[in-house]
């Protein structure tokens, strides 16, 4: 059943959504990820109105934020997310330096995640919120 | 059985890393992670060398890596892991605006890799790697 | 090693399962699932006594647990279960604007289930249980 | 530093997204996820608003939209989120026997997506996407 | 809703289940995990017939198993899990020095879990299944 | 980006560590993995040092290791690292039938787990730690 969806024959509320995505991006055409949620229209608005906003520059770097999507991508095991987004960081000039440093830290972070959970550590008191 | 090892009574082994854990980072005293830890002492020893050697300075800011470090931490439903890790964070310069926007990030990110995950989603050629 | 068992080859226990299988679902052949799950005997016998009592009508509708079904496996990053239980639904009458709202609803529990733990919510008192 | 906000002293654009809130459940406050995500006021309104798109009655009955939410949140682990929409998928009707069965079909599928991962099953020809 | 069930108050058919739990175990009472799965006296049931079955000795050490168990319930960040199947696994005769290590490997696990996802490792040919 | 990088063409830190691997493991190249890895030589020297302390013989039995390890890549549904441990494991004696046991065992655990999460059993006074 899910069939990406080309802009050619795409109806006019998934057209108007793509439009802003390559306009916003300066890409010839969408990637897979929204030709993919086109089939649900409603979704894929919301979904990229969401990521415009979520994504833009502000208290955080774009790059930032796309190293941290990237972050959470490795730890939920999302292949096709883990590419995009290393494509998308690398245009925003992620180097192969800070791509191998990125890893490390997630991988780190997954080890010491456990360690935390199998000994069972009790937030610190200058810890708690 | 999993207890904190405080200094005081630690064996030399222990003492040696709690002692370049408080010097590398200027605090008096060690927080619970490395307490409980104590109780393996080979992998408190092998845990601090890799997170010292992860966390330095390189091609990614020290924040940059504290901020990815809390998005795995989120990601895996790490209380503890979340709590020290904004703690280390804001001693590096995280305003609110900044944990506010990361979290927004990790929040989409979790959701769009279920969507992709859901739709079925191909790798687009270009993202091959 | 693990190789799918076809009911032709499959010692008499696994074709015992298998014939309950295709008898209970109208099916000329078992999926892929339980010719590799022939490989263990006693856990293919097992799942398939649980699943036909978990998935039996009771309280709840037969589509609706396939879809609960389809809601984990995405969280899970499931391929195989993702697909397999798509079309146990869609036999079952989901359509295609059932399928995309129930992604879209996946998609933001997955979110604003990391919002939960990324602010620290605690439990209301009226959730309490 | 995540303190949630009170009605009374929240600045004028949570308030309104507070009183749609209010006034959509026909409840005299809020519950604590929006407290606490009224630190970052942009957060709270996007999320409220796509909730509210995505849990309206649509092609899915509200009652399994939240049953879908609670098997996310127990395959996350996510306590709070659990605690509240199990109280939300109550007052719309869902029985104890209703969530007996919905954990069930929970547990049943986190087992068969590790059998299925364990044993490489490979999507069958007839469920390929 | 769900309140733990004791035996004194419970229903036949969920104290023929407590009393072989207690049989088998040879315990006085059963831990609170039966407490509250006996709200759903079937998945009680089956649950427990499933865990004597999968539990029982056979070409893998008891030990061994309650170990795997632990493995995965660090890794799914169950406290509960956790707790309990440590306090089994020490009855049979798990010591400080072997938790030690099984946190170690766990912690590993999924620290290079996240490396191969994120550096998009391929299966080698003599690995293929 | 990421490509295996062989040792005929690795700079000398990384032949270094090649060299390790091979001669430890008996074996005339290494795998992907470390190929992979290959591309952070800090990392590939820091992950292999960690992975030889963690994983030689102790408290715990060398297969019983490789089976943990087997144990969290099921959970954590990474292809790779269940076929490569798998194999490690063979070598090391894991027969079918324990293999089978495994995987049942680690069924069985992913399920329970959700029912505690599902259910809110809270922790035994018995098994606090």
């Amino acid at each position: 059943m899910p069939r990406p969806i080309e802009y050619a024959s795409a109806p006019p509320e998934v057209r108007v959504v793509f439009e802003d995505i390559m306009r916003t991006r300066g890409v010839p055409d969408v990637n897979n990820f929204w030709k993919y949620l086109a089939n649900d229209p409603k979704t894929l608005r919301r979904t990229w109105e969401s990521l415009k906003e979520v994504m833009a520059p502000g208290a955080l770097d774009p790059l930032v934020k796309e190293m941290i999507y990237i972050a959470v991508s490795i730890t939920n095991g999302c292949e096709y997310c883990i590419a995009s987004h290393i494509a998308a960081a690398r245009k925003r000039g992620m180097t192969d330096e800070m791509f191998a440093e990125l890893v490390a830290v997630v991988g780190m972070a997954n080890e010491t995640n456990r360690l935390v959970q199998a000994w069972g550590v009790p937030v610190d008191e200058q810890f708690r919120r």
